[in-house]
Parts: structure tokens; sequence; C-alpha cells
């Protein structure tokens, strides 16, 4: 790719700015802090519902801004956790003892593996990183890589014998898969349960199930009501990607009763903020859920759409996906960072490098879906900068 | 106390809420959906500066709500805790690898108790109970009980003495202390990390320090600027009562370097949600430290004021206090839980007994200062509650 000077200064305050967020993408406020020169138009880093984030603030304006509640959510402290999971129960029709309220789902990864991992963890890669981040220090971490040929899709029967094998106390499956958005289907992970029942804790995390379909009704499938039936089962929820609300930071576990009173025994008591209270009230109201889940299928359709147009662009490589984010892989000698820098700087659109992805053989980028508008516009953009990147690549060689 | 037959059935049902929230007060969302028959005109149990909440909101309207920013503080990522943590150095003058930002700092004292507490702990008594719940199973908690005789404050000599003798690994002083509002002066408190160097944690809470004082200028004192010097001090600083924002759950400590590196590298690194963050941003500020700093001691003042109304009123004993609450013992054979239900039902007003609070001997109430407006009501309604009480128990005797 081809940078001006100033560009360049950019690319590598980028770089800067990267390295400093770890093994994930730096927030938008900390971008904007640190970056002021570059104007973000659209985020597809983030991996949200955008019209379920219209549905909640138009509750939220009506309900809390309109009638001065505001001011209670700000000032008094939120409900305690026991009282939130109650308020889920009945919705999700799970016994409120087996319900555990995060600040976020990673409140509840942290929870889970700092307290109920004991010596051995598998984990697929590629993957989310705070699985293998917040590992501690003694506990051995095996890595189940998933294999490139099969589009980093998890083949059932090798994982079963793999962990046969390995014996490790904890496994993780992230349904579907981040970053690449591969989804086991519920027939398949009832397998895995059924087969692993001697496995201390598998972690099933569906922050993107929401996402995710097995027939063309596009029904949600959940493993949340298993936990009852397979006491070692853990089911991770994350609300910001389907709700499209990460910075109220709610989500919410399912396990065994013994574990979420080990985790209150000591601790997680108003780990809710106020904002996440009413989220939570109305997560689990029905006229909000039968609104969302409109919203939540026309965002499939959508971001169906949006899969096959990227299928279409020249010199990349669209993996399968069930979730609201596609993996690309850039063929033709691109480089993932210089890509995102180009697409940064020059269409204000703001995707992930999956350098720091262990487990991706190549240079990939990660790419989520947004409403049909940011959509064309991404598709535009991405073409001609893929398109340009050739030209200039040609009159490279002609000058040489 | 005197209670028909209505008003008993909303006792029993305010004792059964009181044991399901353990020993802390059921949170207002909790109670107003648990108890709709009773209308809370002033919570008095929440120990909080409402002119800090105003000017918060002031600020939060025009900058988040009437610019439309409010969409990104629901929708995006926060930033990371280092990121953070580096717009409160600069304003706290302190090096922010020595900031751990929390999500409350109830979540500071959880991560401090489990991480680094490793086999003794000694708490003070009457204290916030959350410092010998969260103790971790194996680690000993060894009381040093405050003397009723000296009103609950600290023998600064007997403390350091018993602290030698008993060599625990962590110490926690909350200055002032809660639930009483005792104060330890600066230089007791040097004494007391001069002399106990050998401590591996001291843990001074200073979630109240803005509401004490030393001099007429009520001029802040903090220890936070101490930690470079006494490596084995740790600061805990909530946000909720000095800007009465605990619904937006804002904390942050201050502690060793390799302290906040070893929690970060394993977790908390999203646990502050949009809100939290442009609270952090703000507090930051000059322009809102200025206007802020004329509240709290606006708010100071306001509250010497209503505890020394407090003071004239029959049958109570009021303990000293330096922190924006007081301590308050009931005589002449009232309960503490029929006084609070009493003040609920009739009064409106919300305030918290302290019968589940191990070191107290008596019948005690807990009792916030609020604005002015609220503070007057509050005395008015004591007094005709105390006074009624006497009353109707000459009616009694006579009866009899």
């Amino acid at each position: 790719m081809k940078f001006t000077d100033e560009e360049l200064i950019v690319v590598k305050k980028l770089e800067i700015l990267k390295n400093e967020a770890g093994s994930h993408s730096p927030g938008i406020f900390t971008f904007r802090q640190k970056l002021p020169e570059v104007e973000i138009k659209i985020d597809a880093c983030f991996l949200s519902n955008p019209y379920a984030t219209e549905l909640f603030i138009e509750y939220f304006n009506k309900e809390i801004l309109e009638t001065g509640k505001i001011r209670d959510l700000l000032e008094c402290y939120p409900s305690q956790n026991s009282v939130i999971a109650e308020i889920l129960a009945e919705f999700l029709a799970i016994n409120p003892k087996q319900i555990f309220i995060g600040n976020g789902a990673i409140e509840i990864i942290q929870a889970v593996i700092h307290n109920f991992t004991e010596k051995k963890i598998m984990i697929n890669i590629p993957t989310f990183s705070s699985y293998y981040e917040y590992v501690k220090e003694g506990v051995e971490v095996v890595y189940n890589e998933l294999s490139k040929a099969e589009d980093y899709s998890l083949d059932v029967e090798h994982y079963i014998a793999k962990v046969k094998f390995h014996r490790p106390d904890t496994i993780v499956l992230i349904n579907p898969n981040n970053p690449n958005g591969a989804y086991i289907r519920l027939v398949d992970v009832q397998r895995i349960l059924d087969e692993l029942w001697f496995v201390k804790n598998i972690i099933v995390d569906e922050s993107f199930i929401h996402f995710a379909y097995e027939n063309k009704s596009y029904q949600l499938v959940s493993l949340a009501n298993l936990v009852e039936e397979h006491p070692n089962l853990i089911v991770i929820k994350s609300m910001s990607k389907d709700f499209g609300v990460a910075g109220i930071r709610a989500g919410y576990g399912i396990m065994k009763q013994e574990y979420v009173q080990q985790l209150l025994n000591n601790g997680y008591l108003w780990n809710s903020n106020g904002l996440a209270e009413y989220f939570f009230r109305l997560y689990a109201r029905s006229d909000f859920a039968m609104r969302y889940d409109i919203l939540r299928v026309k965002y499939i359709v959508e971001t169906l759409e949006f899969i096959k147009e990227l299928r279409q662009l020249p010199y990349i490589k669209v993996y399968p996906s069930m979730a609201n984010f596609v993996l690309i892989e850039l063929t033709n000698g691109i480089m993932a960072s210089e890509f995102v820098a180009k697409l940064l700087i020059t269409y204000g659109i703001y995707i992930r490098t999956c350098d720091d992805k262990i487990g991706l053989q190549g240079q990939f980028i990660r790419l989520a879906s947004r409403s049909r508008k940011e959509n064309n516009y991404i598709i535009e953009s991405l073409k001609s900068c893929l398109e340009m990147n050739f030209v200039l690549d040609l009159i490279d060689e002609r000058a040489v």
C-alpha cells in the first residue's frame, strides 16, 4: 500500500495505539483522545447490532430521560446481583440461583477462569484472547488449533478425542466463534456435552448466538436451559453485541447453583450499574423482547446480504460466518496493518487487524456488519481501496 | 412503637427485604419493586452529597444529552483500565501505573482482599461489612473492637500495639469510619504508617474523606500521594459518596505499581462503563473540580448544622462524626428496627438500622445528611416520631 508522509505519521501512531491496547482494539474514546486528526465515520471494528442500540435508546429516552428518572439511575445504588438475577429468571425460564450477573461478560469470564479452572484449560485458537490471558499462574493451557483448510471451523470428533486425551478441567467453546464466526450446530454441542460429561467446566460463550440460526425462521438457539441437565455447563452471555450496548457493561452467566453461590459468597455484590439494571429490566419485558426480535432478524438478513456482496470483491477471501462479522483474508500480498490504516485514513472506516490473534496463518482482518447504509459505504470503500492498490502496484511494476 | 395492623404487614415485609439484602441495605430500585405500597420521600440511608449529584447532572445534560453523545456512551466499549488511570494521573499528581480503576470501590476491596491478603487481616469493628465478608477461606480475621466508651473512635496507641502483637498481613482503616464517622487525623495515620512499616498491606479506605477536614478552610486531606513513600499503603476511593453518583459505579485504588500490574495482568480490562469513563474525565477537569469543591464545603457546613440540630433531639445519642452521616443510639428503650419502620411508613424517610453491624452494643441507626431542605424535614419528623413514642408510652403506662 502507498502512503503519503502525512499518512505515515498516522500509521505510526495507529501502531503505537494498537500496541498499548494489547490483544484488543483501542476503544473509540481512547482513539479520539489520542488520534484526534483521524475522523472515524464507521466503527466496523465494533461487533454490535446498531438497530438494537436504536431501540434501546428509544426506550431510554421515553422512560428514563423524559421522565427524569435518570437522576435515580445516576445517584442511587443499583440492586444487588441476586435481585437482578431474579428479574431475568422468569424471562429466561431459569432458576434465579443459577444466574450470575456480570459487569459485562468479560467479568464472568474472569470470575469463572480465576475461581473454577484448577489445572488445565483447553482453548480453541484463533479465539477471543481473554480466555487464555485470564488464566492464572500455574494453570496449563492446551491449544486446539483450528485448521485453516477447514476454514477454522470445529472438527467435533477430533475435538472430543483431543479433550479425552488431554483431560483438561475446563474447555471453552465460543459459539459462533470470534474472530471467524464459525458456528457449531446444537446437535454437535449436545454431542460434546454428552461425550465430555467428565470435564469439570464446559464454558460455552454465546455472546454472538443471537446472530446464528439453524433454520429459515432465524429462531434463537441457546444452551442456557441445559445447565440443569448438564451441571458442568457454564453459559456466558454478553449483552453488548446483540443489544448494541457495550458502554453499559451487561452480561450474565448461567451455571450451577453452587458456583453462583461461591462467587456471591465473597464478592460481586453491586457489580451492575444503574443503566445496566434498567437494561436488564427492559430485556426481561415482553414488549421490548418482541420489538427486539424483529430487529434481530432484520439485522441477520442484512448481514447475509453484506457477506454476499463482500464475496464479490477481488483480492480477498471471506470466511464462512454465522456471526455479525466476517474474517477476511487479504490475498495478493496486501499487509493487514497497512490495509487497516489506509481504510481508516482515506475512508474513515475503522476495522480490526488480526495480527495479534494466535492461530491465524496469513493476513487477516475482521469486519463487522453495521446498518445497511454503512455496509454499502464499507463495500464501496473496500472495493476502491482494493482496486486502487492493484492499479498502484501495476504502475510500480511498469516504472521498474 | 405502636403499629396498626396494616403497618405491621409493611414492617414484616421490610424485615424480609432487609434479610435478603444481607449486611447491606436493599437498594431503592429493589425497594420500589418489592414494597410498592411505601413511598420513599427521602433516602437518608444513602450516603451522598446531593449537590454534587446536581452538578454532575448539569454537566451530563449539557455535554452528553444535549449533544447526542449519549449514544456513544451507551453503544461503544469504554476505554481500558490503564487509559482511564492515565486521565486521573495528572489530576491526582500520581504515577498512572499506581492507579487501578474499579467498578465502584467495592470491586477494588474485593480485588485487594482476594489477591493480596494471604493469612491474616485485622479489621476494626463496627465497620463496613464487606471488609470481613470478602475474606477468602483460610484467611484469619482478627477484630479490633472499638470501644463504646470512646465513642467507637480509634485508640491509635492501642491499635499499633495490637497490630504488632497479632502481625496480620493486612490491616484496614476506613477514614472517616463507617458507620460512625470517627476520623483519624493525618498525623495519627502517618504515625500508624511509620510504626507499621512491616505490615504487607495497609488499606486506608478514603470513601468519606471529602467530608472530613482538619482546619476551618475545610481543605481536603488525603493519603493518596503517600503510596510512593509507603509501598504497603493501599488507598481505596469510592466516588459514590462525595460525587453522589453511586449508580455509575466508579472508584479507584492507589497502590504500588506491582499490585496494579498483577491485577491487570489477567483481568479488569473493561471494568468501567461509558458513564463512569465520562465521569472520570470530568472529575479530572479543573472547571468541574473548582465548582465541585464549593459544593463540597457547602455540604460540610450544612451537615455540621444538621448534626447540631440532631443533638437537640430527645431520647437519642448522636455520636461524633466527620463524615456525611451520623451514628445515632436510641435511648429510652426504642427498638431500631421499629423506629426505622415507623419513620418510613409515617414520614417516608428511609434510614438504616445497624442491627446487622457487629461491634455495636445497643439500638443504633445511621442517618445520612441530605440537602438542607431534606434535613429540615428529617429533623421535624424525627422529633415528632420520638415525642409521639414517648406520649404513647405514657398513655400505655396509665392504661396499665
